[in-house]
């Protein structure tokens, strides 16, 4: 058996997340998969890091995947790209350690959410950003930011409780950067919950636009209570920038 | 009667062009008139600086537009920006003078042309870009493109001759400019033959891609043929950026 690393990058708008599902879904897993399959000429089933869901993007999605008989990543990578749909890119293909395992092995993340803060229509930009309520304090939302930092129990910013598995987790880094017409929010962490990056991005929102004080952060830790935390912000903004490995 | 500017950006992926055409034609020009009709209560026509072609884009396409009685701009822009679909984008309304009218009086207008020269897939990009093939030798392209300069006739790099009227341009600048993973071709001249930003643009690639030598082009200029000059590249790359008036 060969195993590989895999990076994708894909625009998520018309597709109903990353996960296989049932029957035809159009989703980035399956996609991807047909096109593995029948390269291998056996079903070949991919990991991805984890899930994203409906809409969401991806600059930097790895998968691992195994083949009983080695082919070569360069082959593999070309006939991805010859393929895969103009809306799912293949990156890089590469050799794996037999151990590798996308999402088990993954130690860090990156999501960036893309904020479009200009006056005029953002025609482009449309299918990856999402316009807030305006004006935004950013210096507010900077400072409410380093609230959120280091290790917490985010039960009160998911969407969902899954069961008995942990909500604690560490953000190393939340970046708010300023661009024309535009302000991204960058979040690095060891690993996010469900909907996690999209709540955190609205309660950001309702802190910048002044629903919100800062310290609103700090109940929602203390009461893990999802209604307490700011709105669910749409999946268009969201991308999946990185997925960093030991 | 009122006179307005107003200008505008679209995606031009879905539409048949800028032009009103007979029917229910998916065009740019009937969709703001639409709107415009609906907001002013009786049928408004608007006169584009020029047609753009199905699937060409723009950021600063300019229409001029008069109503029998005065509305605010702002309004105007509210309206707009309220009703027209999300890729299509007014940028500004303002009054103008009342001969200013968005054609004749433009002088000036600029385009870009964008290359897809990245190893990786374009995903989020793919509807405004367009990949040529590579390598493309820039420096020689750059030298080609002096030769381009000033006033010609451009009859050999238009798709069609338009009758008897003159195909004589002036082309003030252009400019190559070399990003990550792409190269942006820009023109400006007082104004642009049919497809010809695109004959210009396949002609500068064949010459990168050494298919074709630089003294191609005097050749063009000489002999007026179409067949003389490079291929059509596609719309999709296309986008005006902005027009100019005195």
């Amino acid at each position: 058996m060969q195993n590989y690393k895999l990076v994708l990058s894909y625009d998520g708008t018309r597709y109903r997340g990353w996960q296989r599902l049932e029957g035809d879904a159009c989703t980035i897993q399956s996609k991807v998969e047909q096109v593995l399959s029948r390269l291998a000429e056996r079903p070949v089933q991919i990991q991805g890091s984890g899930r994203t869901d409906a809409g969401v993007h991806a600059k930097g999605q790895v998968a691992s995947f195994c083949l009983p008989e080695p082919i070569a990543p360069e082959q593999i990578l070309a006939y991805l790209r010859e393929y895969l749909p103009e809306d799912i890119g293949a990156v890089s293909v590469e050799f794996a350690p037999e151990r590798f395992h996308a999402r088990l092995n993954a130690v860090r993340k990156t999501y960036s959410y893309r904020l479009w803060t200009g006056e005029t229509p953002c025609v482009f930009e449309r299918r990856y950003v999402y316009c807030p309520p305006l004006p935004l304090d950013t210096e507010q939302m900077r400072t409410a930011s380093l609230r959120l930092f280091g290790t917490h129990d985010f039960a009160g910013f998911c969407s969902r409780l899954p069961g008995k598995k942990s909500t604690v987790r560490t953000i190393e880094r939340i970046e708010i950067i300023e661009k024309p017409q535009e302000l991204e929010l960058r979040f690095t962490g060891d690993g996010f919950l469900n909907h996690m990056v999209r709540i955190l991005t609205g309660t950001l929102i309702e802190i910048g636009d002044g629903r919100s004080r800062a310290d609103s952060i700090d109940l929602v830790f203390q009461e893990k209570q999802r209604a307490l935390a700011g709105y669910t912000v749409p999946a268009k903004g969201l991308c999946l920038e990185r997925v960093e490995y030991e």
